[in-house]
């Protein structure tokens, strides 16, 4: 690996599929309520998000993804509990289908 | 967002459950052969992998995650077909019980 290996980064990774009774204007609510989390929780160190466009076939219905970083466990123990956090939860949760919650720390 | 933001990539979120027949060695030739694979497909630009390790339960058994990066779906159409990802694949099946695939362009 390279002389120096990229720093090692806690991922927090967010599949989202929405009610089909969600409206545009809705997932877009539930969309910009993640994107403002980075900017009220110091903790986020990292933040990108996107919705699918594998041709795969093999998302099980799930649209959106957003991708958090911590640079450590504290981090993420402070987040999800995070007020901020939960006030999101409350915009989600009406809309949300399905939601599936994997972390993991980066290896090469 | 920044003055110059950050370079939109295509990312490539694989999730693997294994079978629970598989042995930790069988486990990790899988690992390892996933994690070969950017230096014998050039069309890789970035790559990370990990376990999950998220207490909030809500990842439905899947423990690895493959965080595949491209710079454009021309990448990822090579990846895809290509003999090398082929050869990946025939190594996982065997021990592969579930598999979930999700692709996105970075938004921030």
């Amino acid at each position: 690996s390279p002389s120096n290996p990229p720093k090692k980064m806690l991922r927090h990774v967010v599949l989202f599929k929405f009610k089909d009774s969600a409206t545009p204007a809705q997932v877009k609510e539930v969309e910009d309520a993640f994107r403002k989390l980075p900017s009220k929780i110091k903790e986020v160190k990292g933040f990108e998000w996107g919705t699918n466009n594998s041709p795969e076939g093999l998302a099980q219905g799930f649209t959106h993804v957003f991708f958090v970083s911590f640079d450590s466990e504290a981090g993420r123990e402070v987040y999800l509990p995070h007020p901020e956090h939960k006030a999101f939860v409350k915009v989600l949760e009406p809309h949300l289908d399905k939601v599936l919650v994997v972390d993991y720390w980066t290896q090469e």
